[in-house]
């Protein structure tokens, strides 16, 4: 890899370390400093460097413009049973979405099931985090965001549609299975870091400008024509979920947000269900490992270990960056030690 | 089109009337009669031939192999909060899938968020006709099913995986948005028909048997592997929608279904969220037309037409067959008249 990719080892403890020390240079509270610096450190631990250590410079930039008010708390809307309202006051969507997760939590644990629908909140990076918050405590968890437009309807040019994640996460062997999945098939973060290792996409992602479906990131971007997720049907779930976001919070919806000058102000929902409360609970842990146990029975393709079920591979990816370090992008990372 | 593709053109109420007529002689009571042959004549009518006329014949076989149990209604296992169990005792997909989306409703009207679970139940033929039913309520919903193992996991040949239909309804317009999808990118049904027709799909829809992609039905007929939506993303939200399904309901898991000498015994999850308890709820038409009127200004690549939003197209085929009559092979309807 050329010079532009030079990358730099960080132990997880002092990159922590060092977000901590930047939020606080910015203004943040100790307490909020920690909390934010955890999930940027763990995110990158467990390899989704787009929404970790590279996506921090943005973070602190959109604190800056106050499209993120640093110490914002999410405030009580409505509630009515199991459903609840929240406005985000425009908070860290990190601090905002741990807040969520713990509420729709002691919910579920009153009715089995419930759900936060969160207005007026940030970016919650990656949305794994909040699954594995949830499936940790013993939680099946379900939740999503709407983002800016950043992907055309089917059959269309124009990006009018987010990628508005879905997570869902099950507890599983001490830790959980955690999808995360964006209603493209490539985020734009991976197709730029294709680009710049002059590789191709593994599959088809996008459109190029004439409308062909093509494996060349550079081609993608330059349309601005990401594939859906399953073509129609990913744009199809996409819509959907821009719409429940927005009106189960009473916030913004993706067209709304994307008049705005940058991406603040989402709306998002996190729905949790107690299934400790489940008269069979106890045989929960075996069901899930039988059918784990029948998966991984796949006849492979190509190599077995290509068979992972959500969220496994990052469990490999955790263990060698807190043995050996978080691999940064150099570039990247001088620009954060100078905040 | 050949001899074997001749059609005839049926009215509804014809079909309706002949669908009832076979179950009452096959010994269904008058009023499930009634019922079921309703929403195989609605999914004919909505022009889902595959889960309407088309697989009529297959449900009667079931319930004469007794797979599926004609009287059977569901029964109550447990409830905490939002949250009910019930055993659907074999019973008719259709019937138990309509009683669960009744009593998710009921949950929710009491809890703004209701789920019912739903193990030991069968094929529900069209998931989109529980969310029409629901929105159409004034209820948002989220279902979904298992089913056989039908497409491999990501990566693999063998087909451990359901293709685990996903349905999510709005209230729009005094009617729905429904999306209805599938976790593989065409259904067996409809490749089944392309091949026929001597039609290539319209995108890339399985791998051949030396594993290379392709939009050649035939081809992913003989290899048993067709495309999960997204590819990795599809068939890891698959694996979860089944382990849900199961760990929710207590029922059977894919892998366990996958046994049996056909399939029945599956499991299904039933959620409805009452908007009319959200305080904003009286701009929540609005929010929607906003979000929708922002959709159709998207840039079309070929036919504007072709930008619709889930469930859209099925509204000018329903129009279409209850003017004209519904399409249907003539070999099937033969079949059907006989029995």
């Amino acid at each position: 890899m050329d010079n532009q990719f030079s990358t730099v080892m960080i132990p997880a403890a002092d990159m922590q370390l060092c977000f901590e020390n930047v939020l606080i240079k910015k203004e943040f509270s100790k307490e909020r400093a920690e909390q934010i610096a955890t999930v940027f450190t763990n995110n990158s631990v467990d390899g989704i460097y787009t929404h970790g250590v590279n996506r921090f410079p943005r973070f602190i930039e959109y604190t800056q413009k106050e499209y993120v008010q640093k110490e914002a708390t999410p405030s009580f809307k409505s509630k009515f049973g199991g459903i609840e309202q929240w406005n985000g006051n425009l908070g860290p969507g990190i601090s905002n979405a741990i807040f969520a997760t713990g509420q729709c939590m002691k919910l579920a644990a009153e009715n089995g099931i419930g759900c936060v629908a969160l207005a007026n909140t940030n970016h919650w990076m990656r949305g794994g985090t909040y699954g594995r918050q949830a499936a940790k405590a013993g939680y099946v968890f379900i939740g999503w965001t709407n983002t800016v437009a950043n992907m055309p309807a089917w059959g269309a040019m124009d990006a009018r549609l987010g990628n508005n994640p879905l997570v869902i996460a099950i507890p599983y062997n001490n830790d959980a299975i955690v999808l995360d999945m964006a209603m493209s098939q490539y985020s734009f973060g991976a197709m730029e870091l294709s680009v710049m290792k002059k590789e191709k996409l593994s599959m088809y992602g996008g459109f190029d400008s004439h409308g062909n479906i093509t494996d060349d990131p550079a081609a993608i971007l330059a349309s601005g024509r990401p594939l859906p997720v399953g073509y129609w049907k990913g744009a199809g779930l996409s819509l959907l979920l821009d719409i429940l976001a927005a009106v189960l919070s009473g916030g913004l919806s993706t067209h709304e947000i994307s008049n705005r000058e940058a991406e603040y102000g989402l709306a998002q929902v996190f729905v949790a269900i107690d299934i400790k409360r489940l008269p069979d609970h106890s045989v929960i842990p075996k069901l899930i490992e039988d059918v784990i146990t029948d998966y991984r029975k796949s006849v492979p393709q190509g190599e077995p270990a290509s068979i992972t079920y959500p969220g496994e591979r990052v469990l490999l990816t955790r263990k060698r960056n807190l043995e050996e370090g978080i691999p940064v992008i150099k570039q990247v990372w001088d620009e954060i030690l100078k905040m």
